[in-house]
């Protein structure tokens, strides 16, 4: 089984990379672009155990996501 | 509108950064995790101008992504 752990910066902290990307778009003449914020997407792949979204929930907000500033979703797809 | 780039390595490709997870992981006593791979996640807010979806792709494939070791997909989320 698959699950997909997207982290991304909370909308109030300020994206140091995203505003670069931004930058480098608008030097290439991407003037359409307004906004861009960068985050992270976590493919885990685990064997099926008891209460597994609890687990691969405790060990995203224990390793994976700063609290504070981050934010994330998890998405869980079963493979073939 | 947005467009949600999802830039990954390919599957071929040794994920250093995803072999570190994993080893915090199964140091931490996860061992039903059987792989781990990092991605990254790229929210583009734009003004919707003619031929945007070529546009993005250029840029995507231009700066966002490294062709040789990446792969990537766009997908659009239009706001309320």
């Amino acid at each position: 089984m698959k699950a997909i752990v997207t982290v991304k910066l909370k909308d109030v902290v300020l994206d140091p990379q995203g505003q670069a990307v931004l930058g480098s778009l608008s030097k290439l003449g991407y003037d359409f672009v307004k906004d861009v914020r960068v985050g992270k997407v976590i493919e885990i792949e685990f064997d099926k155990v008891r209460k597994y979204d609890d687990k691969i929930k405790e060990l995203t907000e224990k390793l994976l996501v700063n609290p504070i500033i981050e934010e994330y979703t998890i998405n869980y797809v079963s493979e073939k």
